[in-house]
């Protein structure tokens, strides 16, 4: 079994990382580390608050014997005691942390702290495993026998597989699109408030539209002499929440190059990412996207467990002429916290373990 | 006091009628209208069902009066007996009755049945009032006395308000839009179902696309020799619906054919129909848009109420690069029952009342 | 395998009869039946509904194979065909269908249709397995091979079941509650509308408080002679409807013949019905009641799914001395969909299977 | 104009008490105070959160004139400069600065600081104006020209109104009661996690229980001597939160001494408080109680307004027998933060001002 570290295990995606680990046929969660504050108690006891609540928000119960674990400083963790971290922190404490871990260890995050670096790809399951040989280059740079793989924002993971065989078969020129994002992508401590959330629409999150609109021609780039040339399509977004608990819905119109009809569109979105699911990774779906042919689907809550979590929703196919001579608009649905962070991030890991580090597993 | 009466008394736009009626300086309700059902019984009657649960919906109480008064059947209704009709019926029977009252007497309705007719008009306060004039081809082309003229749909009310000062001082080239459309655009018999749209959102909404693609275009035309010529730029549309009450938000991408500024965009909104309001129609806001620099908003809930409901609230002006060289995004709300619907058909109702038929009021 | 048929295969409580058999090691559906409007269609065509949506309403996808099975007439199927009827059809058309089928056919039914009769056991999971010996009296009576057993009311099931170990054990004089309903109790054609729903609290379910009122106390009765004599205490029940999907959350005062503490409730709960988990049936949860210590618990969302939605969960176990001397309150939360329909009537069918009917499992 | 202070003014409940004082007839707001944070601010950048977003929570807009006002520090804050000061600060502020500002001033406060104190009377309007005179008490006790007047807890007020009556005209024995309470109660710094009440019940709010279970009885006891002896019925008390903005619905079943028939407890109710009502104080409403016949009534959105949101409203009246031989249920509502706070105190400080300091107004 390969040795694996949460760190930031307290907090929701930590959370979700162990659900996500739970069982794993290759992975064993061997160290857990979070904050100062939790440092040196049990598991269990760094959720439970001040009220005698437990803090634990995943419909999953805590798995087996992790109640039990003790959680280590995560700004005196010692990276080697592992094979490979997953590293669900925030941005900054990534930035300071993550280096230092890769000294020595693969780190997995959900972090946006490296994503924009030239000598960090960021992965997708099925849709830019090539670029994980950008890897070399980062450990090169830095000197690193480890690296950092930071997962992509939550919002574009479906976008960004939706795009990807439309991209192959048809050519993007450019894209429009309006998430209606659910609230786990908020976080939880606090996240947001309920007052605010009830019966309403906030159409505005905090720097996330930028992110969204470079961050999936970076992923959908080529990469060509040790560095990314990104897709050259720009996307316009508006990035909204709505009163969902998971589940982030998408509804993106797309100028392509060549004629796209739905139909061409559906069978292109079918039949892609068949050879990545036949490498049988443990988090990866049966299909990398189904389409739906309900007028009325993709919905965040009947959708959004779809292959575990880790398979993107397409429906309402349909042609768009306003964008420009070929043109399609479809609305995708990916769950944000599974295919968009901790299990996306899982499977990344394994991926990497697997064909990157090339470990027996 | 001019006598109206409401057709379709009995459901949710009829009864949003009644409230936008109360206590109005120039309009008496004299006269309810429903279906066979209904007719007959004392206005409170008809609202009781079986398990002795009254069916009225709005917030505000039934007015004072209303509850006494005897529903008499539509399809046997004296139009003669009113100066002025609101009807709130559905399509269906809006085709067949509408142009028998419409013979003897003016109609203000909420139904699309005459909506692409090219001889009828649909006004939004403000924004067409010279539209008014084509009333009289549509009385000479079918021997009416009376008249029909339309609302809009109303997810369109909020994006063709805030399309009219853009058109006019910056030209608009075409608008990509999604809307998130509150729960009250259903209706109520039986409207949507509490476990569908639970935590969820559903990303279509029959027969509501096309009439957005098309329907501000007609608004915002031009009418030349008796006819209306529509504003020539394409609208791509995705209706999408949120669990929310009242309120459809609409995120708009906008091309114009000269540059356009958020600065610029938010000086000819605010600045939009000082002119209409200055005429002090009853049901008229202060303002037609109030342009909000927080940019969290505008919220269906915290926002639809402004102006008395009549206001457009805009906010998120922001540059768009993606749709041409020239463009703007924005946020816009407004409240689908009044603006949208009955007091919006009011409003519609007043202007004609002063400025067409040229009563005393 | 024995055979089964679901009648009323098409409604929700047919589709979760259907996911709870999904894979079960001893029931294989083998025929479904549904009114005329389905029969001789396709299940997944007499599912789709005019607009070409699929009315299938389960989080968990379709049964492999279940799709392409032929809908049968309720009202002209033939009995003898399946080993085991489930009966998840309205209460009208049981009273008429069931005791059809009885007359060859054991059924399991959700309906009320039987559950007042006197010769007619409610069976709840370990808490009155006993009073399946009744079943002798209502085959003599009624002259039938086969027989009808129903489901209790999904309200009381986690009631009924967290009432046993304090009856038991403390004896039980009064029991005053309020339950707080999920909208899935209230079906789904229509079922509840949102626009009620949001933001709001219901505070009646028509019939739900009579029913409430009597079935514990049939259920906790004793067998003797061939009769049930209900237990002597009496409920005083007030149900709401909350937006919650699923659930049913009661909060329950109790007056107790003896001293019951908090500590004394707690452990004659957590050890109750051991004996009837230990018989392993296929849908039997590990523990049939868990209590929880965290304040702020039992939550609808956060635990309705314990023990695959067969546990009832009790927090907030607290002393009360207003209805007599001595006295519990606690909270305790059941699914209703699962504990108190399709999933508890299917493993009801798995007692009377092995136990009753004597079957080779 | 009699000039009134409100302490704490950006907080939720501050916010309410300017809008409930918002062209008040005889109170004129001249003076904010707040933490220090915000001390020495405008009002509206006060409100201003970091990232630009307005932090006022009330549907209603900011009063005129009130951005503009610049906010004192409340430690600071000189009590002589007002008539009469409303304070809406946490209880351990509360007690701090009250004592200060009622050296020399009279203060209304929705803070528990002082419920208990047995020199304190706890008003609800309509229920117990003769409790006024132990303030003379309090005045004399602690050596004040002023006073400190708590409101009563927010989820009590509409129980306790709906009590008076039943106690008065057929005596209290007992009383067993389950809050639905809304998410308003919990405050906005940051209250309640949207996350956590998203299609969810959470059957506890700390600190609730003992404060329903003891103030009604102080409130509905007799003054006597200087002293109020409680009334003699224990309450058991549950109290939950549901995903509802404005409005606590109770659950209540009580025991009355005397038969109390459900017709013949409606018509206390009916009659109840006319005397208070026909003082005509600019907050009270025409109504304290209006019972309706509707079963599927009172909800929290549809009623919560009723009499500007000071009216309790009362429904499901209908006989108990399982408490005693006589009793009675019901389901009231009441707007927890009108009735239930800031309004409920402007009430409040209307009647103390005209009938116990006999101001002018």
């Amino acid at each position: 079994m390969i040795r694996v570290a949460i760190i930031g295990a307290t907090g929701i995606v930590g959370q979700q990382f162990l659900v996500g680990l739970d069982g794993h046929p290759w992975f064993k969660v061997t160290k857990l580390a979070a904050s100062q504050r939790s440092a040196g108690k049990k598991y269990i006891d760094a959720l439970r608050d001040d009220a005698g609540s437990l803090k634990w928000w995943c419909p999953e119960p805590i798995p087996a014997g992790v109640a039990e674990m003790v959680v280590e400083d995560a700004e005196e963790f010692d990276p080697t005691q592992v094979d490979l971290i997953f590293s669900a922190v925030d941005t900054a404490i990534a930035k300071k942390l993550e280096p230092v871990y890769a000294k020595t260890t693969p780190v997995v995050s959900t972090a946006s702290a490296f994503r924009y670096e030239a000598d960090t790809p960021i992965l997708i399951g099925g849709v830019n495993m090539d670029h994980a040989q950008l890897i070399r280059v980062q450990q090169a740079n830095r000197g690193w026998k480890g690296f950092v793989v930071p997962k992509s924002n939550c919002t574009i993971s479906g976008l960004t597989v939706s795009l990807k065989p439309i991209l192959d078969t048809f050519g993007v020129r450019r894209v429009v699109m309006t998430s209606l994002q659910a609230m786990s992508g908020a976080g939880r401590t606090p996240g947001l408030s309920a007052m605010d959330m009830m019966e309403n629409v906030i159409p505005y999150i905090p720097g996330e539209e930028p992110k969204v609109e470079m961050e999936p021609q970076k992923i959908l780039g080529i990469l060509k002499n040790g560095a990314i040339e990104p897709a050259p399509f720009p996307i316009s977004a508006t990035c909204t929440r709505v009163p969902v608990l998971d589940g982030h819905l998408v509804c993106a119109t797309v100028e392509t190059e060549r004629e796209a009809t739905p139909e061409a569109v559906k069978k292109a979105m079918v039949e892609f990412g068949k050879d990545f699911a036949a490498l049988g990774l443990p988090s990866s779906p049966q299909h990398l996207i189904e389409v739906t042919d309900d007028p009325f689907r993709p919905q965040p809550r009947m959708d959004r467990e779809r292959g575990g979590g880790m398979t993107t929703t397409v429906g309402r196919i349909r042609p768009d002429t306003v964008l420009g001579p070929n043109g399609i608009r479809y609305v995708c649905l990916a769950h944000n916290t599974k295919l968009g962070a901790a299990k996306g991030a899982i499977q990344t890991g394994e991926y990497l373990a697997k064909y990157f580090l090339n470990w027996q597993v």
